[in-house]
């Protein structure tokens, strides 16, 4: 089905994970698809199933350790949960809580002694379990969660002190998991040590809640049917000490606690640091979909025709309307973007997890580059996928043709494992060094009188390509009005001015409010908030463009070296022209070059035209995972409808 | 539960078909509320139950003739019908199908004989019924669909020529329709007289489809799960003569066929006129459901607590975030400025189908305006239901909380009753006086080396309150910057200036092509068709801020009025915010005003912060019409729990 350039697109696109990829593709047959318009019950009991036959070729397993049977491989299990993301996302999320969240907090929190009693029967799905962190009063904010687990009379008391503190949404929890990772404030000698993680079985052999435990359902949802999500609570449960998850903080028989970092806050980041996983795993998983909508669509409209087009030279479809490519390619640009993006993310991830010893600053960097990430993508997701349902017309309302799925099931990916709006808060403060210690949780930004202290000197971070990049930012003289909209080192250097120019708004507007507004910390923050928001977006843009820009040095075959340069032109005009109101505002694009920009656009649209189907066909999506009625029939049907009905048509006429 | 400034607010927003509005709000109880997370099966048995169970009282047949029992109020009914998109979008688009469409139909295009035959059992939905128009393969271009009605030994022949004839999508085909109203070509003499439509019985008693006709089943769909759309082919159906819904042409007995229209596609546009009450209500129904998930949004914000604000002087909830004022304030002016431009066109719709002498310069400007706001509705209602649906966090996910349902019901207006980007097309069309005659179809367009001779010079044509408008934008002086960015006069002109000067450039862009493009007549208008959209933009934007001040004198308390204003400030610079590229690309805005703008939207949230809650009472939803779990348990439960955890809170931190 791919033809010679798709194909070679989509070497590049398939990238260091290639293997993963591929082997995904041709282990998932027919039977791993979801299926549209399943009812709640059925939905979990086939993820179920499945997720037990999932064969360990595709790869979600591979972030265990090797002695284990895994592969030490945190990079190749987001991506293998990438691709399942494309087959049924109730299947990948299920997969997420079991092998990501549940498994992968045994793995960073615990020792020895659980890795061993646990973890080959986490991976063969044997032990299913569940991550209980979130709490229904304290979404957000898990530093300050409630429940409590006191070290008492040699044992552990694990304790929902009231309703805001049952865990809430909890994955795996309604139906099918047996023990939970719970996340609760450590109590020993009458004094608090934080957050931290236990093991706790909730089911016994026969699936009845333990004693002690409540578990509910969390009902009907608008997606993911297939994931059993549910609420515990927990009513002085005896929890044994040695299911304390110890690897940064540890109780001894006699209820001394001891831990190698000192700082309770410190200790809470580092623990939920080693968790990131999560995050980059739903922002590769929500482009992954958008990819299936993409290509959806755009196959869609290459068949599709709206009007007979009286006089016209050629056959017209919907994609040949440029209105519809207004839609269409610009997201399909992104999309490139964002592979490219992600992939040096999941490298970064491999990279910061094999140091031996810790770094600080890459560890910051990565987690403010996930959250980043997930933000961007999964809110990418929501608009890009509703498109493509409307591009679709009445049929992309059909279940049968997947779209309704695709939305419904991607659209809690905005507000879990982080809301996006605090996720962009959270790059914003990473980009402003030192934060940690002084501010802990993102409320502390207002206990602020320190900000302008604690501000240093903001470098820009270059990610992959670091060279190349610097070499065509350097080439660019200036803000020459003379130099083309489609020079590469201009785009870099827009994205890369307008992202510095915002931090130091930020720092300015701190700085200036931790002098004024002393007796109101709340506002210090909360009246630059716009800024903030506005400063993480383009810090996130700029690394994406950068990572396009790197990714396209990868192409070997000059035809997909050409195409992939014009999409990223797309990527990044589109990128400028949907801020051009900033850039004009901060005279960075003059009126005149702003309407350049956007005639260059539309020329773009033009010369990609006749690429779309090429363009998404390199995602390289196999026909049954697509799983559209509206493809099944496609092209065949679609072009004998096409013929009768100009024959019907010329009668009339007649 | 309404406080005075509410009450004073509602009154204002309730407008001239209070009565139907309180009706509605009295008669409808929780029984007739949407099921969240109910089964397909089991939601298109309630609702079909339900139909047959609605009060006259509320108006959803008042559209019909007083003779008939209805009350000759097209108006009325298409707001009763909005206040019941309130209740349950299912029942809603079911009624709209019944008595909009089907009734509707049979009203406008039949003659006495149907009237007397069929209205009543219509009305007390005894008589169940289709609008057979869209094909699978013609979805927006009616004029040129494929199924045919030939006229033949004294009775018609109702004929699908092939699969993409099939009418698809059809609500109430799949399970409860015994008729339809069946769009087709007329074809008698051999020669075709372009689309007419028939009443043709589908179903026999027992609920069989009739000889000749198959029925299936549309399947799962993403929302509207009470709905049972269905597909139609009919196979040589014979459909007597008399069953000829014959108002704009008639078939005599030899065959004969009359008309008082001559021209096919002008007969085919005052047939299609008459229908566009569907529209002007999907429009309604969008934004009502748009203020049922900003009040729960709203509601939410209120009570629900994110971070521990410490040092905080106040308890700090999501409302208080200055990024949740940005998602919600801005949506809820937006909710406020569409009730008043959609009360304007049922005012106008129901003066232009009380006119004895066609008018068909009205005419044109009703269906433009219907089709516009249709369009901006429900893309408003797609946008701000996902929004709030995020800002509910996790919650806004569970069907309990009913965003789900909101958002999948919904999400199929911005495709059906006319494609959205189809219909500001046809707003655009609308706005180029003398269109019609020589272009026929949208495609017609491109049809055009005449479109430079067509276009006459453009009026503006003023909306309500034309004086008042009038003085405050002459009272503008010119563009000088020292005028207040509040000031309403400036807004009006701004708004009024965007739209004619992008008028005039599609005019001219058009006639350019019309001169070079000669040979690629699908291009002229095809290379335009992003002005094209932003014009259409731009006049319905124009019409909507004009009615809003015009809704704002109906307000006679003064505090409502005061509040009213800055809603109105907001919704206008948040419009001017949004197009700041395009303001500054055309001189309309220098640098530092387009800042100025978004310092005062800024201070507008602060001001409106106080008056959310407020804001969204004044919509005056019945909360158990709401049906939102998290708003049942609060406010009681949600300061009952937070008490509770600060307490908790204390201890730990002790």
């Amino acid at each position: 089905m791919i033809n010679g350039l798709s194909a070679s697109l989509a070497e590049v696109l398939d990238g260091r994970w290639a293997h993963i990829r591929q082997a995904v593709r041709d282990e998932l047959g027919a039977e791993f698809v979801t299926v549209p318009g399943e009812a709640g019950d059925e939905a979990r009991e086939r993820v179920s199933r499945l997720i037990r036959e999932l064969p360990t070729e595709v790869g979600v397993a591979a972030a265990f350790p090797a002695g284990y049977g895994g592969s030490d491989d945190p990079g190749g299990s987001t991506v293998a949960a990438e691709m399942l993301a494309q087959v049924d996302l109730s299947l990948m999320v299920k997969a997420g809580v079991q092998w990501g969240l549940f498994g992968g907090a045994v793995v960073a929190l615990g020792t020895a002694r659980h890795h061993d009693a646990y973890l080959r029967d986490i991976i063969s799905a044997d032990l299913m379990g569940c991550f209980a962190m979130t709490e229904t009063g304290h979404g957000s904010d898990v530093q300050r969660l409630r429940t409590t687990c006191t070290f008492q009379d040699g044992h552990f008391v694990l304790n929902t002190p009231h309703e805001a503190a049952r865990k809430d949404y909890i994955g795996n929890a309604a139906r099918d998991g047996r023990m939970a990772v719970v996340f609760a404030q450590l109590i020993t000698g009458g004094k608090s040590y934080g957050v931290h993680a236990w093991l706790v079985p909730i089911r016994d052999a026969d699936g009845n809640p333990m004693p002690g435990v409540t578990i509910g359902d969390a009902g009907p949802k608008a997606g993911l049917l297939g994931v059993d999500n549910g609420r515990l609570s927990f009513d002085h449960v005896t929890v044994p000490r040695d299911m304390l998850l110890d690897r940064y903080g540890q109780v001894a028989p006699d209820g001394t606690y001891t831990s190698t970092i000192e700082n309770d806050t410190r200790r809470f980041f580092t623990m939920l640091g080693t968790l990131v996983r999560g995050r980059v795993t739903v922002g590769a998983a929500a482009s992954a979909a958008t990819r299936n909508a993409l290509t959806i669509a755009v196959r869609y409209g290459e068949s599709r025709r709206q009007f007979t087009a009286p006089g016209a030279d050629r056959e017209i479809t919907l994609n040949d309307y440029l209105a519809h490519q207004r839609k269409l390619l610009p997201a399909v640009a992104r999309a490139y973007a964002y592979v490219f993006a992600q992939e040096e993310l999941a490298v970064t991830m491999s990279e910061v997890f094999a140091l031996t010893e810790p770094d600080e600053h890459r560890q910051r960097e990565l987690e403010s580059r996930a959250a980043g990430l997930k933000a961007m993508q999964t809110w990418n997701a929501t608009a890009t996928i509703q498109m493509c349902r409307e591009a679709c017309g009445g049929a992309g309302y059909l279940a049968e043709n997947r779209l309704p799925g695709l939305k419904a099931d991607t659209d809690v990916f905005t507000t879990f494992e982080g809301d996006n709006t605090v996720l962009l808060q959270l790059v914003a403060k990473g980009l402003l060094t030192g934060y940690r210690d002084a501010f802990g949780s993102l409320d502390g930004w207002g206990r602020a009188t320190f900000v302008a202290e604690q501000v240093r000197e903001m470098v820009l971070e270059r990610t992959a390509a670091r060279s190349l990049i610097q070499r065509l930012v350097s080439a660019v003289p200036g803000r020459d009005e003379e130099i083309a909209v489609t020079d590469r080192g201009w785009h870099l250097a827009v994205f890369e001015d307008r992202e510095k120019h915002l931090l130091e708004g930020v720092i300015r507007r701190l700085r200036g409010g931790a002098a004024t507004k002393k007796d109101r910390p709340f506002d210090i923050f909360n009246d630059v908030q716009d800024h903030v928001l506005a400063t993480a977006t383009a810090h996130i843009d700029r690394i994406t463009l950068e990572a396009f820009v790197a990714g396209i040095e990868r192409a070997t075959d000059p035809a997909a070296r050409e195409l992939l340069s014009k999409v990223c032109d797309l990527y990044a005009l589109t990128t400028i022209e949907a801020g051009k109101g900033w850039f004009m505002e901060h005279g960075r694009l003059t009126p005149a070059r702003s309407k350049a920009v956007t005639a260059v656009v539309n020329d773009l649209l033009r010369e990609l035209r006749p690429h779309m189907r090429t363009l998404v066909d390199a995602f390289a999506i196999p026909d049954e995972w697509l799983n559209a009625a509206i493809l099944r029939e496609e092209p065949a049907r679609q072009e004998a409808m096409a013929k009768e009905d100009d024959a019907v048509g010329a009668t009339l006429a007649g």
